[in-house]
């Protein structure tokens, strides 16, 4: 069944440098699109889903490239913003073995940074909406997106839809003056199904645990409306080799998925973006022990795919989670 | 020492993504010829055999194309069939880790399907040929293309050559109203040497036995024409990462090869096909259990060669055997 | 702190099948510059030293080609005799798994291998010298090659620099008449820092020991001047597995460094290069122990890294000694 | 303003050989995906008309991808039927100077010519629908393709849709036993603007004359509701350097474009679909004579654009009508 | 003989697509290094003169990998900031005949921008100096960039260091609250050799005149420093066709080179920095006449090499000069 | 109908840089066969003659790599040597407009130049054939080659067999002591058909005419075996704009072929070797006036091929003459 799902933040222009090269030996850069949440919603669109996202994007052929891939991706793009002003970049080095991934981002002063969303009617927004996602990546761009995430995350509210943020805590972003604990504990406050992990509850909520449920209990004690938290576990044994499970606290227990070796990662950028629509799209669809394996098992299969997006179908994620077809040729 | 083998069988283009890229997500195609049979004959002739080849090929650049693929790789193309029609397809995706790869076949309704042979001087076509080698393919694919099969294996029978035929069942073709067992124990029963795993016993030849050996004596049984069954023996851990190994049976006892592990495949396609002609130049030139290994031995370094074709040469497969040179750089 | 390091030897031109293309599938190649001792050059400008090279490329836009390449990685190329003569090259294919990679060389004749540097001003090539590093390599060239080598370790000596010799014995090259054991042991005697492994002591020293102390103090019998023998140990599983650890004898004892696994290698050539380069460096800034580690976490290092040259920094082959950021994504 | 048009055929996959390659020399295709009236779709909905497409597509990756392409394009796609069979594929070879461009076309048996329409809601397709547009290319596919075609002609007149039909008469089309004189008449008897040259007509409408108003004449007089006839009037001087003009009768006079001269081709298919397209554009939105100009300045924007599709925005059109920009540097 | 020139200017990463691929289209960008003032050093550093850059790059990859660019050009990094904050970029879309090339740049905030050269030391920089090369495009960048501008003007001035200003005026720049004429004014009067056309005498000097020696002598009447000025005359029949000509007055009389046909451009980026950096070399080595035919013959060999610098030698540009070997195959 | 054409000479491997880049900027390189005579076969193969050529080349995979492109091509290889030594190179570097190609010969040292042909059957080279083809770069390269031409020239008189001769002179080459006019004279005493034009009179035959009739009969005088002149003529406008005519003097008369232009160049290399190709085949097949128009237009079409051979069909050969399809598109 098709549910309708709102998400909030910022496509950037991802360049990557071919095969493995480094950024000093590269004489092209293969170009995508990419950014957390537009990754959420190409997933959740592939696996179709109606997925709307509120962005902003320049008035120049950059952003006119990005609004057709978005619209490839099946996403309405119907309330995304043009304007003047720059389109928000990511550089990308693809590790191998001990040889760490490397990202540089160019995304300060973009279009998205600067916008407020006081153009959006509200109440179309979010008409047949069912879910809304955020992530930490958005209110620490700017002032103006912090506002505008807060502002969004009370519609939500007055609108029921249930909310899902991804906390994502990235010391490099967070360049406008605040503090993720002068903004995030609120916007946690109007969420329900929270992705973190131990540091995040730290930087984003001032609760030091080592035990992972402790943590969940002490942020559902500090924000009430939080129902579930999740995040995968992921065994970095080196650039080219992951292991990747998810646990998930539904407030009484902590429930664990299957652990996968990868040790011939293709691409491992929007690994957690694929978890986190595979999350939604299970907990929208399916038990919450099957929504947590058809999260890992997502988010897997995203590690051989090549891109920020999650190219695999449902069909083929439930194969996975069922253990078929495994290594086989498809004919 | 040279000898002269012959093979029937469909010559396709094959259009792979580059890569590891989806077919969602492919701006362009590798393509190469391919085909389980020219596979067999391009593996022959590239260790300096006398091969010829049955088939049938449209007189278009894209037929003309892949008769030149073939007159390169050393094949006697004299006996090909030039006419109007489609050329048979392939496109590939190449899997990775717990991703498979895809084929989608689009070879229905081509020249060679369409090919009856009569227009073959069969005392030309046959003279000075050692070996005539036939898989479970061409027969799936039309009336024709099976009756070809069969006047060939009559001919094959009257010269006195050696015919091998991997069975190779694959449930997707077999389209035009004909089932396994209405044509195959007959082809069957011409052939000396058989490729065939349990599955392929069942739905060929209607015998469903747990344990090859004796899954082999019913076949001779059925078959008395059968001299030696053998197969490969593939545990898939993943679309990266196989194990190989080959077993054979000669009537009277079962012969095991060397397993090798295979932790990271650069194409997997015509890995059996690569086994099929290590398994024929080995039967002609070597003893039985150097044949097996020989042939294993192929097909490994087949894994690590991009293309349909195994580019490998004899000295190359034999260092293998004997275990020099592995993981060297050699200057 | 910034040194000086000269060095001597061949700059050729590296042409590479793409990905796993074997020779008789290429249809293009990649087209970069190496040679073992340019390489050692490059890794330690890239690490801001300050290198020369002494070299010979011809008057063409091939050697005009690597001029600049060595130029952009920082070399002082002041020295480079560029006349009349071909290019030297090599070709290189790329193995994976049991298939192993082949290099072709074809520098046989070129402009390098009849320079005999007598165009040079000594006192200006050894003004603010540190350190001399060469190869076996240079004298197996020629007779003109093998004597400015010779002159070279005497201007060395005269000047008070410190010479490391990578012996490297290539049994392919050496075709001008000359044995190693003619030409190394004097140039041995020039130098305090080796660079073998058994089977160099034995070729090329004719020290044919089981021991590796053994065969160094054999060695430093033979030569005094030696100070420190080192090598790397390469446990080569496969074309795209190797295990790397190296030793350093000081005299007085073994010291030997962690060993890494590499179970996805994208390109070996270089290895010894950077591990050799990485030697200078520890031994100009670090203790022994320090040196060796620093050494063989930068040959590893290369080993993700496409080409000949060791694109990696003095910080990220820190971080690999320290285990800090392994595998991690850097944003 | 914002209009809506439906159209109605066959997408194809396009393979197209890189640079100037021959058939004989590709290693690799560029794919993208074409098809005459999916071309007009996607121009006009890049100019940010309402575009909706009546097709057949498989039910594989391929047609899934062609799908994604469409969407990207801006196209309502959501009356495509997805169905099992294959998808149409077009090899292309692009030409040079006195050496012709090839297509191969590989399309029969598609989806598409198996496609009646019966799963269509006709007043669905039809809302709101401005202007229907087919082309001569549906009915020589299939008996069924025709009959879908004069379904949708029959339901325009009912809806009072403006109908443009671009006759497109291909002789290697047309293999299910009917002629064009069979089919098209009935067809062009429910159209308003008609594409037809002097030979067009001739095939299609038995009309045999050497005068272009003459025979516009005579159409109308067979198919009284025609009320506009034009075409391109292009001069091949070879496969890299055309002129391009165009002409449109308007039941009363003869109208010329001004001649583009276009001496550097860089892919001339889908330069009649661009002219066709900014027809449509231009009288829905322009004077006649505006609307003539329009869709030849669009038509030779496309010769400069790789490709099938015309990736060029209104405003670029009407500043080469204008005269303005040429072959300036935009910063 | 080597005369040493020095500049000033921002150095920006070029990301261009491939062949005439719109930025729509474009799934890859070819990255290379470009920038007005850095152009004109590589020619002249190609041509062996001694040139070094005043320029400020970002402390990552990015800024390294330019930095080697420039150094692999033969330019003096020595004096070039490295700092924190972005690079500038421009994105470029190759057009083709009626189609226009388009830029879009992506230089603001960059950290040229901000850099005020006070970490320099005069003295130092202008050692040795014949010559200093500025362009209208630094002042209009930033503040701070039009006030190092002056400020090395000044120093020019006071170590006898001749001075070329190209005006080379952008409506686009100039976003930080200064106009053209309060700033151009004052620099020009630095200047002797100035590059500018009837357009820049309006916009940066408010000389309006329609014939090019009047307006030369009321420049010079108002910055009597100004002994030259010279310009290309550009015919752009399209973007694939430009015919191009030279003009230089002197403060006597005006001088014209030859006009050049370019039916064919591959790249015109740059063609202004070839002439610009002719110019100088020409000025420096040659008579005026000499000079201009020069300058014209760099900037048309331009055009037909891809990327941003102009890799031709001063060879190459004599001999088109001289009319030799025009069109002819060198072996 | 077939005829059986014998050539000599050495074939290349040909690296060329892609799209217009310079060997300086290169960093891939486009990898092909090639080789004066080479080429004539491969044309005459893909015209359905029989061909053989005699060459010898290195027992490496490079060596491989070119024998499969020969067979490829159909040339019958039976006879080509396969000795030790390296193979011949060249580099090519594709200009535009006004900036020439390039190409760096490195052949010297080669196993074609060291091979003698003692190792060959001459009843069994010259069993059937009709037409011995050799060209004045094999005498150029080496004592041996030149003594194995002139061998060659004796049976194929011996055996009655017609010989062409295409004189091409190349100062670059002849490095071995001797000079064209110490050994070319004998080797066209033994032909009937030369290639020349008037330089090639002057520097082979010391023959100093400005008129081409003129000379033609000096030449006879002094070569009575000689039965025909034939040459291009060639109006090199520019890197990218040639054109071309043929003339052929048959002892009588003059005769001239229709002259072409060729304004966008693709490809010039080879285009003299398809002339003779051409030619050849008209000798053999058509009348003298027709051979020539179809010497020159198949060398017309191979300038629209990218690389060394002309793969033009015998039909669109035709077509050009005849003037035919010439720029439209065929479907």
């Amino acid at each position: 069944m098709r549910k309708r799902i709102l998400t909030l933040g910022e496509v950037m222009m991802r360049l990557s440098t071919p095969g493995h090269e480094r950024f000093i030996q590269a004489g092209n850069y293969d170009a995508e699109v990419g950014g957390s949440e537009a990754n959420v919603g190409v997933s959740l669109a592939y696996w179709e889903q109606d997925v709307a996202l509120i962005s902003a994007l320049p008035s120049n052929d950059l952003g006119r490239a990005a609004l057709r891939y978005l619209k490839t991706g099946g996403i309405d793009t119907s309330f995304i913003h043009i304007g003047d002003g720059r389109m928000g970049l990511y550089f990308l080095e693809n590790g191998a073995m001990q040889r760490s991934s490397k990202i540089i981002y160019d995304r300060f002063d973009s279009v998205f940074s600067h916008y407020d969303g006081n153009d959006l009617d509200w109440e179309q927004v979010f008409k047949g909406v069912d879910w809304f996602h955020w992530s930490g990546i958005t209110p620490a761009l700017s002032a103006s997106a912090a506002s505008l995430c807060l502002r969004m995350l009370k519609e939500a509210k007055r609108y029921g839809v249930t909310v899902s943020g991804d906390i994502n805590y990235r010391r490099n972003l967070w360049r406008y003056g605040k503090q993720p604990l002068d903004i995030l504990p609120e916007l946690i406050s109007y969420s329900q199904v929270i992705i973190a992990g131990l540091s995040d509850f730290a930087n984003c909520m001032d609760i030091h645990e080592r035990d992972f449920v402790t943590a969940c209990e002490k942020a559902k004690a500090q924000s009430p409306s939080i129902q579930m938290v999740s995040t995968t576990e992921r065994d970095s044994v080196s650039a080219s080799h992951n292991r990747l499970g998810g646990i998930l606290w539904n407030g009484e227990k902590l429930i664990r998925s299957r652990v996968y070796d990868m040790p011939a990662i293709v691409d491992r950028i929007g690994g957690g973006d694929a978890f986190m629509a595979g999350l939604i799209y299970g907990l929208l669809h399916k038990t919450e022990q099957e929504a947590l394996e058809f999260a890992v098992a997502a988010s897997v299969l995203k590690h051989s795919v090549p891109g920020d997006a999650n190219f695999v179908t449902v069909d083929e994620v439930n194969q996975l989670v069922s253990g078929e077809n495994i290594g086989r040729l498809l004919r």
